[in-house]
């Protein structure tokens, strides 16, 4: 098994993805999976697949296939999903609120923690579970609660002010909702959501008709 | 100018935030920019942008840069901004009423119209403005509306059976937001958006130190 900072981003990219259906795979009961049934459903090549999970050590039997809970407990353990990690949301507006209220239930592993925002009505409220805090306050909790993930979503002509703090306060990754494209410090990761940009892209294909 | 069909994917991916930019500048009373400023904004190489511009004959002046109007109104045009597009919400669970009360406020053109699902308390009712319909109605709504375009946000088990319903219906293009591969005719486009992916891949990342 290869050192994980060894291991392709492409995938690393497509770990979240097997682990995913392998979990469903469990609840439903199935106890074993053959590449090309898991190619079919996760949509990668059956190939890749069996490169990918090479990384990892785990082969499954020519004629067989993998066993669903020994890959999933090892997926399990490979994304850490055994340990919380806690992430703070930056912005509570439209957007925030829905993301706060999602918390991203489906997961084991993750979960919004803290909020900040500057609006007197929602400071010091206790929304969906997770408590607002004022915006003053984010560098000093970010570091009494060893927070280092953000979500980002801020209106965008705060994003970058909003990131520097970020920076500030110890934060090394970022979850990006705004459209604006932020400049961080080389410690710090981006990962770049923009839902309107999305559907926007998707209809402009549509409406082209490119493939 | 080349026709849309023949300006490649990568360009018509980076469409909507170079005008999602212009915008920006254009409400800060900002009248003209440099590529280099474009470029340092929207993190794409000045190479790049001066090469996705000249795919629509939208060209600056040397020493002078881009008119931020101009360029503005190019973009709404081409991305088709004047005319609204009505898209359908399957599935008003959580994530499902976050995007409803979001609704891509942001954009001019992109609107969810029409909101469908199983749960009685829910169904019939108008929620963040939209009208919810039951399951049932679906194909016919998305006719007589005559909506093609989908977002996706039911729970994973129902997933491929409202995928096949909103093909049968017609619906040309899907916002998947399930973990769920989708199975569809060809004639149909997939935009996959898994949100607790992302923040799962950029946490692993961060985990693992890949830069």
């Amino acid at each position: 098994m290869k050192p994980a900072n060894e291991i392709p981003k492409a995938t690393a990219r497509r770990l979240p993805i097997y682990y995913r259906y392998l979990r469903y795979l469990n609840d439903a009961g199935k106890t074993r999976i053959s590449s090309t049934e898991l190619s079919e459903a996760v949509k990668v090549d059956s190939a890749t697949i069996r490169r990918d999970f090479s990384y990892f050590g785990a082969l499954g039997k020519r004629g067989y296939g993998y066993e669903v809970e020994y890959l999933l407990d090892f997926f399990s353990k490979t994304l850490n999903q055994d340990n919380l990690t806690n992430v703070a949301l930056i912005g509570v507006g439209k957007l925030g609120q829905a993301l706060l209220n999602y918390n991203f239930h489906l997961s084991n592993n993750v979960r919004i923690s803290a909020a900040f925002d500057v609006k007197p009505d929602i400071v010091g409220k206790i929304v969906s579970g997770v408590p607002v805090y004022p915006m003053e306050e984010m560098i000093g909790q970010l570091r009494i609660q060893q927070i280092d993930v953000a979500i980002l979503t801020v209106p965008q002509e705060v994003a970058q002010t909003a990131t520097n703090k970020l920076a500030e306060a110890g934060v090394r990754g970022i979850m990006n909702f705004t459209p604006i494209r932020l400049s961080v410090p080389e410690n710090v990761r981006i990962q770049n959501v923009d839902l309107t940009n999305e559907l926007q892209t998707l209809i402009y294909f549509l409406d082209n008709d490119i493939s």
